[in-house]
């Protein structure tokens, strides 16, 4: 798209050489063919403006002096709501009829009420279970299995050797939208992808956000148990475990062979160390750079803490 | 259904008149062609007995009297139990087949796995993915799309420019039985509807219940997360906003522009006001009647006071 | 399987006399042609070896003393981790494509775009709906209704007069792998099934795991709401009622008549009595041997208690 055409979708003046803009990226990730943004309401990513390579970025009269003299500076009144205006425009297609067919790989069984659109590519050895979708330009690795009535939207991959329940949903857009003063809501198309590695087994029922920009990734080895969210952007470390119903908020990394227990869940924009194990019902709420501990509660704590806090509130109970 | 034919089934005594009885509802919404009941448990709605207009009301040897002379008093012993079983001779069939075929709008694309039941309307410049069920009487407006494997039960109506994630269903039955000593559970037919407005996005794996009577009712422009819980006749007010794997229990009625964290909740039979934020984890207990306020908690309190509580555990728990 | 070739995959010596391996199961239920072990992890289970008619048993050095003379040791380093090897190889193939054609009894609607695989029998007076999958060895019991897109594994029993809702799954693996040093997981496949008994109704995007050996149980008239965990090996009692976002961790049995609140948990290998009411959002960690009783919190107490506790601390919080 034209940066001419951009400006003129989220409303901002533009002058000078225009140029073509292939995507949306962070202000970190954006190269010189992609527009960024800065949100109005994150200051802490305002550092990043100097530095970005973005060709072009959405600002404010405030931040519009930041922007580095290699990149053009579209300048609009809220940010936010204009880049969830524009990230409309750079949504693909729900799928892509012009794809071609997809390829399957040998010995691969596909239900004959199982859909494979356009585009994806499915290794060998794998079992697709009726009423299960994989979208266009998906990629599924050898020996992988989907139960009936697995959806994998488009562009997601999914390693070798991994396993999904019946009614898992792969690549669904994350939670995001922009928010005005009267409370109405601007989507965010999600552009980004859901990566799986090999040796994943995912449960049934379970909910894995796309990425805004860039990838959701569950890392090799990982086992998550039904009915669990997670949101977009975000990491599970390699070997890490999710209990049934557990959560993940957006962005969240979680390292290594982390343990979370049932009904348990990380806030956004977190991250933890490795080899951790948090309890049932344990609420993440800050960013935890130990390794091999075990946490409980809400908020959270180290597990033993837990335990004698319960002692304490036993005891308050018993008082007169 | 004669009225003579619903005394035989519920084992009530009937004299007088015979009369068409069309569908059973509340007390408050009756007609003279439409049943209603008390309920021997929840004594609040006695108030409104002598105000229907029921054309005939199922009570018990207490509540007889206070049937209005325009109304039919059917006397049983239990009269939620009697409720219950009457209410499946109201169900419809699950697909009506003997409805006129689907009416599908201009450039809506249907895949050829996904199923529009007889007698439903699509509206135009849909997209409706593989495995998709848009059951009988439904209607969709116009631009809506459904992802992969969503479900839509009968006669539900869903709005313009509104988007269902992969796995979604609208229009289940909601959790309501008649309960006897022995234990033994009675099903209550719901045979109301899920109504969802324009411009509502609503995540992966969610769950909405139909109502009982009347309407389960997402507004104008909310939007919900995935793996969320909204039982029979709850209302979500406009641009309400709830995360990933929070829950409503039945009949309660949310403001507008209300969030609501992950994995909240609220409790049946409440009122929210407008513009408030349930901090992750919060439970609503009671109606609340403030707006714009944040709260947190279970049970619920003013964020600020759980701020304060938990730094006053903080205190005990470091304590001797 | 011949013993000798269950040797070689495992890594164990073997002399003797050579013999016929048929399954997989507990040291308490297995029989003469299968083979069971002995966790290396759960002490508890040490007083079953003696008494095991199992034909073979998987032990480590400290155990293979225990196992008793008509039962072959077989000796490995971690006993939980090739019991876990083994138990892809009796994994039956994910539908059985040898099997006869399913039957369909007398009245029975399967919608076209259902799939009823080999092997499954269906009774008479079902209601099938698109999208709906019925594995290989599927038993399913007259006037039982399955709504669109659920989900039946092979081999699992649905008795009459049930009903299911959209998106449920019934029969997944349950969340269970042996684990080693460097973090790594090895699946146990999960040989058994789910038996659902008459009058039982399941509400939507519902996850009930089958059993590593034996069946889960979900007893006659039970009554399960939306987006609800039951895991492996787990048994409810007639008449429980467990309501929406609610979940059971392995091998809990929860008596008859048992409510379960909204948001509510079962850790894993508990029991509860009969007639028990647990509040939304409890916790239970402990069995309950009682039965007519409340309870509510996290960890769980008696709901007086609970409500006590609330009342104490709002006092402290009161306090300067």
């Amino acid at each position: 798209m034209r940066l001419s055409e951009i400006a003129s979708i989220i409303g901002a003046e533009f002058q000078g050489d225009d140029k073509e803009i292939i995507s949306m990226n962070t202000l970190k990730d954006a190269n010189e063919y992609e527009i960024s943004f800065v949100s109005n309401k994150n200051k802490k990513y305002f550092k990043d403006i100097q530095n970005s390579k973005a060709g072009a970025i959405i600002v404010d009269t405030n931040t519009k002096e930041m922007v580095p003299s290699g990149s053009v500076a579209l300048v609009v009144e809220d940010t936010y709501w204009q880049m969830a205006v524009l990230s409309k425009y750079f949504a693909p297609s729900l799928e892509d009829t012009d794809a071609p067919d997809a390829v399957i790989g040998q010995d691969t069984h596909i239900d004959a009420k199982a859909t494979i659109a356009k585009g994806a590519v499915v290794g060998s050895n794998c079992y697709i279970m009726a009423g299960s979708y994989i979208g266009s330009g998906c990629e599924i690795g050898d020996n992988t299995i989907l139960y009936p009535n697995v959806t994998v939207y488009r562009d997601c991959k999914i390693g070798k050797d991994c396993i999904v329940h019946a009614g898992t949903v792969i690549g669904s857009d994350g939670f995001g939208f922009a928010s005005n003063r009267l409370g109405e809501h601007k989507k965010i198309y999600h552009n980004g992808i859901v990566v799986i590695e090999d040796d994943v087994e995912i449960g049934s029922n379970v909910s894995i956000d796309r990425a805004v920009f860039g990838m959701t990734l569950v890392k090799k080895g990982a086992r998550l148990d039904n009915l669990i969210q997670v949101a977009h952007n975000c990491e599970i470390g390699e070997g890490s475990v999710f209990a049934a119903q557990s959560g993940m908020a957006g962005s969240s990394i979680v390292g290594r062979n982390n343990v979370f227990g049932a009904q348990s869940g990380i806030a956004g924009h977190l991250h933890t160390g490795d080899f951790n194990t948090f309890a049932a019902r344990s609420g993440v709420t800050k960013t935890i750079t130990q390794s091999g501990k075990i946490f409980a509660g809400f908020p959270l704590m180290e597990h033993k803490m837990w335990l004698k806090l319960q002692a304490k509130l036993s005891k308050i109970l018993q008082s007169k």
